[in-house]
């Protein structure tokens, strides 16, 4: 059989939940870079993959799709080899899954996703930011956060749902959260150290899918270190003591 | 067997798709309003039943979910008297119906409620707007209603993908764009007037489902008839001439 196309920037979010998909369930495929960086998602040839312009898409065989989630769904339903908890057969515990898959954007996603595009991405795309989008990603991001540990890691759960094994859902919001990352370690903290669930928890995604998960995130922490180090040189030449000394515990 | 009971404020876009289908696929349910102008959707009793506090939200015997297009997936995979269109179990065109629900949240959905709560409904709550947010939002709707032609509606597509039958994804986006109508016919066809083909496909979703979607979207007609007294009143008192005229011709 020919392998599916993932076409995937690393350094997204969504794109990483696929690509450590694929690996963990052996799922045979080739992977296509498309930097968003470099506007690779804007060429006339990437449209006809994903007209809507944006990574993850694949294609299998004639068969084109985007959109993570469904893409995640489709890989669980379409390759035998896919353990059931990933995607749950049962009716009952598919719903509480898709329930959780789609609050994800409205929520975790949009609160994470707009806080890194306006603090750490718009500037450095020429992009225009505003102190009110700013403010409102944390507060959703944060109350998302609380969300996820009253409502889906009750007790002592494991996973997502208090289930044994992952499910897309963990991986889809696991890879989302890792993001903040590139924010550096103390805004990361800020968020993530009052949430001891939410640790404990991503720490369980990243074993269950060890080194998949490593390895998909690579990119995203020399990314992180090269921001650590122009912030460090930006801070050595205007303000050398106090803020350098915070930089660097980063 | 036990009716399902719908959570449900009818001046909610996902409420009233859950509705329509429960009604189309005769799906016996108690309906239960969550009146949302009333704070209801923020008592611990309805918390019980959606810790997220959002409406619609579904409990079917012992079992509680929440967010629209999960409910739609579940209740299409659970009665079998559901029609395949809706919710197709080949999973190639069901990948692609995913594919459409998840896009929804981020764009359409997000350009439309937006745009609706920052001028409808924020004054009307005593929340917060802002003229960039609107900004915001009146582009990525525009946008979305572009992407919806030439994605999915391409050539004489009568449901999106073509489809000789509506599907869960023709039910959920077209009851996000109704809600445009409180906005008046004047926005409404702002957004509207340029794309026939959602007005087309609008229209044959609505035949579709008659007389039930009509039914569902009274209430929201209501709201837009007495928006306009109350704008036409104001503008009585305040400004007789012109602006009246504008407002009587919504
Ligand atoms: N809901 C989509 C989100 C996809 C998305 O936002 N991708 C981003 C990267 S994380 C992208 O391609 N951005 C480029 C653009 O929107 O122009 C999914 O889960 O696949
Ligand atoms: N993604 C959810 C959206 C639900 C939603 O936003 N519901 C709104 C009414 S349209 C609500 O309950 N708002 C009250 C609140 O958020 O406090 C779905 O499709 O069910």
């Amino acid at each position: 059989m020919q392998p599916i196309k993932v076409y995937a920037d690393r350094r997204s979010q969504p794109s990483r939940a696929v690509i450590i998909f694929c690996r963990v369930n052996q799922i045979d495929f080739e992977e296509i870079t498309v930097d968003l960086f470099k506007s690779q998602h804007l060429t006339a040839e990437f449209r006809k993959i994903n007209p809507t312009g944006q990574v993850p898409a694949i294609v299998d065989g004639r068969f084109k799709l985007y959109e993570s989630h469904a893409i995640l769904r489709y890989l669980a339903s379409v390759f035998p080899g896919v353990a059931d908890h990933w995607y749950p057969a049962d009716l009952f515990t598919r719903a509480k899954i898709e329930s959780i898959l789609d609050w994800h954007h409205s929520n975790l996603r949009r609160g994470a996703a707009t806080l890194v595009m306006h603090t750490a991405l718009a500037p450095f795309l020429g992009l225009a930011t505003s102190p009110d989008a700013v403010k409102q990603a944390e507060k959703l991001l944060m109350q998302s956060l609380g969300r996820i540990e009253s409502v889906w890691l009750k007790d002592d759960a494991k996973f997502l749902l208090g289930s044994p094994q992952p499910s897309i859902a963990d991986l889809s919001l696991v890879c989302e959260i890792m993001q903040l990352e590139i924010l550096g370690n103390y805004v990361r903290d800020r968020f993530l150290g009052a949430h001891e669930k939410i640790l404990i928890w991503m720490d369980n995604v990243k074993k269950a899918t060890s080194p998949h998960f490593e390895e998909a995130h690579e990119l995203l922490f020399q990314v992180k270190a090269s921001r650590l180090n122009n912030a460090a040189a930006a801070n050595q030449t205007s303000e050398p003591s106090t803020k350098l000394k915070i930089v660097s515990k980063l």
